[in-house]
């Protein structure tokens, strides 16, 4: 799409945006959800599939383990296969006692919670369904004081207009129903415009600030971490700008090949599939502003304000600032077209054009089949000046300081700095570690559970908003029709990716660094 | 002294000082010094005494075996007993067998260095012994072509001046030589006076940029790594300042009491004897600007600076910002007074009122018999703004940023940060570390070694300047006059100092941080 197309849809849809403003949420007036749930209903649309006894039951499970729920709550599974609430149960019975982290079940305990649990036959575009689902809501306000009621589509996308406006009809969900909170996962469109239309289209049925889109790659873990860091340390922050830092790189690095998802990727590709969420994520973390409170909208507001700062490349930027390779024998994996151009590494820089970072090289790379998993920042700082060591024996081996977030595996902090070598007129680099692990011990959130008590008592920050979403397709749609012409890289399986990335930053005299 | 007094020597201090500018080294116009030494002879006055066979010799003998010395190089003993330069070798083949770190001594190793180790006899106010001298160092001159002359002072300090006027008498020293070196041990007096008059009367027969001071407590290597890790990392220097670092604390603490010293240490006390040179030290090297070269007077220059900007404190002030104790059981202390008002321990509060850091306290301690032999600095950074986390279980949690920097033992930084408890909404106080030792190995650099190596090829960094002595006891003689009509404190042997201490912390809010 012709860039000046893609910034009257952006104006349109930032108006939509800010349509109300107070209502979902300019933050001075926004209460500290409750950490606590009030009494709900959710409804699991698509309750037959794999996500729903995998994750989604086992994580209000292990949420009920925790005391995290209120006394009153119901689980519904919705979907079209005829069901007794009986042998729902049974069959989520069977999915937590093999995936939850608190298997073995204890069967009282099961027992307790099956109570809360129960099956609503229908199909997404029967209208009598949803009906007779708003009944059986009505009818749980009135036993149960229920009054929040949440719908999580474990649906295809190409559901999830339909669903919503089947919800809206029945006045479940609506723009001034504030009760009411749907959940939609990812991919959210495949390019701006179709992100664009589904985000159109879903206003129109459902407040924006009701609207959860869940990224849950990342954890809500690894993202409160980063903004903790950042922001409960006072070291940092004076030294994070374009006075100070070099360049950032950002690594998400999976060993695995496509394996068995060739048919869901390719056409797809790392830049759509990696870049325009999880890397986005990470580097509007990295990068935005101190927010005015770690209040969801105030620090939503921040991050789409880094992405609004990334200026769209032209065709002939892409040339420059963008690689893309598959690994070798990607073309002969199983449901991959044997002459697909689907990239399954990316290498980018991109530059944020702001008082911050004007001029600070960002480099983001993912891929698939590289040299191992690795989700890392790398801060690179600017050289010391040199002069007061010219006279040293190894002025040169001057390193520039490395502040690096590990975020997988191992999640930690590190941190690289010169040091003399005793008994010598020499630097040498040493290094200060932090594990998290090491300190508070491993703790292995379950990312879904902590994600639908997010959803439940309604806190949003991990949630991406719509003009996240647009904002971040605006930028890979760019990249993606530069593309459009030239020829895809090989790259070598278990490297760390094709040469033309090493030369990509070889140019600006960095280099990738090694993780 | 009163205080414009004080103001009035100083100023002709400055002008002695800056009479011969380009001679004694404005840093450009100074080329870096050979590391290796051109011939020399050493002359060693006070050559019977302990210091001699116990350091000098096994140092000279150390750098031999490491060959940092030249093929041509003398060292001759200067003492008033009668002995052949046979025997005078044999005392220090014993002290080098004993006390040399590369002991034990391989026989022919000491056969070939003790061809270089001669004795002269004489008394330090003995014409004549200076007019021999002098003849035999002209032979060297002629038969080894030994041009470089340095007199090492390991005598007490009421023979500096007659020595070195001697020296002077017979042509080995003086203002325009430039091939002689002088070395001198502290105490540089006992207070500003008669710092100041052993200054002036030295500056008479010598320049001020061949006496060097030597000052071996803190060591060439921490004070080398300390200028290091300030100005070889690029992420210190920005926070270094007083918008970003809330105090610094300086901390030389003794685990040991005054032991066999109180003669010596009884009517000096700790103000005298560490502060005005240790910790005087350790202070200026903290807070000096950026040198514009690692070059000794560019260095010094910046030293002396931070001094400058100390003001000096009336009587009302030292009541407030000084604290001073002695341990129990000192005044039953071998040599020492039963009424005594030494203080072993003193607290102390200086403000540097210059534009890093006016507003910032400097906290400095030390004193005898405390918990541990420690020495430490410790910057203190302010507190982040808690806006951010006001909602958060545990905002007063928050802690500052601190950064350790170990001197002793175990040299090493240490880093305090906060992170996020994983699962929670809370912080922690998290810490990275990083050990010379554990990177580089040990390394017991010879402190006397090195030294001697920096004295013989003239490399002054390391050893005071006659300004910063002076600058120092300026601010120390306030101290010690302010105290002269108040009682002295006492506390607990092993304990970490007196309660007025931790009083004079706790008036800004402030605690001593336990090392």
């Amino acid at each position: 799409m012709p860039d000046s197309d893609a910034t009257q849809l952006l104006a349109s849809a930032h108006l939509i945006l800010t349509r109300k403003p107070y209502a979902h949420g300019t933050h001075p007036a926004l209460p500290k959800p409750p950490r606590r749930a009030k009494p709900f209903a959710v409804v699991i649309f698509g309750a037959s599939g794999d996500l729903t006894k995998r994750k989604l039951v086992p994580g209000v499970f292990g949420l009920f383990k925790e005391k995290a729920l209120p006394d009153q709550f119901e689980v519904i599974g919705f979907a079209r296969r005829e069901k007794s609430d009986e042998s729902f149960r049974e069959e989520m019975e069977e999915g937590t006692k093999k995936f939850s982290r608190f298997a073995p079940i204890d069967a009282a305990e099961w027992k307790a919670f099956s109570q809360h649990v129960s099956y609503h036959v229908g199909n997404f575009d029967e209208a009598e369904a949803y009906q007779s689902l708003k009944l059986r809501l009505e009818k749980l306000r009135q036993s149960h004081g229920i009054e929040q009621f949440l719908f999580y589509l474990a649906t295809a996308p190409e559901f999830f207009y339909e669903v919503v406006s089947q919800l809206n009809k029945v006045g479940l969900v609506g723009p001034d129903n504030e009760n009411s909170r749907v959940v939609i996962e990812k991919p959210f469109g495949h390019d701006f415009k179709s992100a664009k239309e589904l985000v159109t289209s879903l206003q129109t049925v459902i407040d924006e600030s009701n609207l959860y889109r869940i990224d849950h790659y990342l954890g809500k873990e690894t993202v409160q971490n980063l903004i903790y860091f950042r922001f409960a340390n006072s070291i940092y922050e004076p030294i994070w700008n374009r006075a100070l830092i070099d360049h950032v790189q950002i690594t998400v690095a999976e060993a695995e090949g496509v394996g068995t998802r060739g048919g869901y990727y390719d056409g797809v590709g790392a830049v759509r599939d990696m870049v325009q969420n999880h890397l986005m994520q990470l580097l509007t973390i990295t990068a935005m502003e101190p927010p005015g409170s770690l209040n969801s909208e105030a620090i939503r507001d921040e991050k789409v304000k880094v992405l609004r700062s990334i200026s769209t490349p032209t065709p002939e930027d892409v040339a420059r600032i963008a690689v893309r390779a598959q690994y070798e024998g990607y073309r002969s994996s199983d449901r991959v077209d044997p002459n697909s151009k689907t990239e399954t590494y990316v290498g980018l820089k991109l530059l944020i054009d702001n008082w911050r970072w004007a001029g600070v090289p960002f480099y983001l790379r993912t891929g698939k089949a590289l040299t191992k998993r690795a989700s890392e920042i790398v801060v690179v700082f600017r050289r010391p000046p040199l002069a007061l060591f010219k006279t040293q024996d190894n002025c040169e081996q001057l390193h520039r300081n490395r502040l690096h977030i590990r975020l997988q595996p191992d999640e930690g902090i590190h941190l690289r700095f010169n040091a003399k070598v005793p008994g010598k007129s020499a630097m040498g680099a040493v290094d200060m570690d932090f594990a998290y692990k090491s300190k508070f011990g491993s703790y292995s959130p379950e990312a879904y559970e902590r994600l639908l008590h997010d959803f439940i008592v309604g806190d949003s920050t991990l949630f991406t908003r719509a003009d996240e979403v647009l904002e971040a397709w605006r930028i890979v749609d760019a990249i993606t029709s530069g593309w459009a012409q030239a020829p895809v890289g090989l790259y070598r399986g278990g490297s760390w990716g094709p040469s033309e990335s090493d030369a990509l930053l070889e140019k600006d005299g960095n280099g990738w660094i090694d993780l």
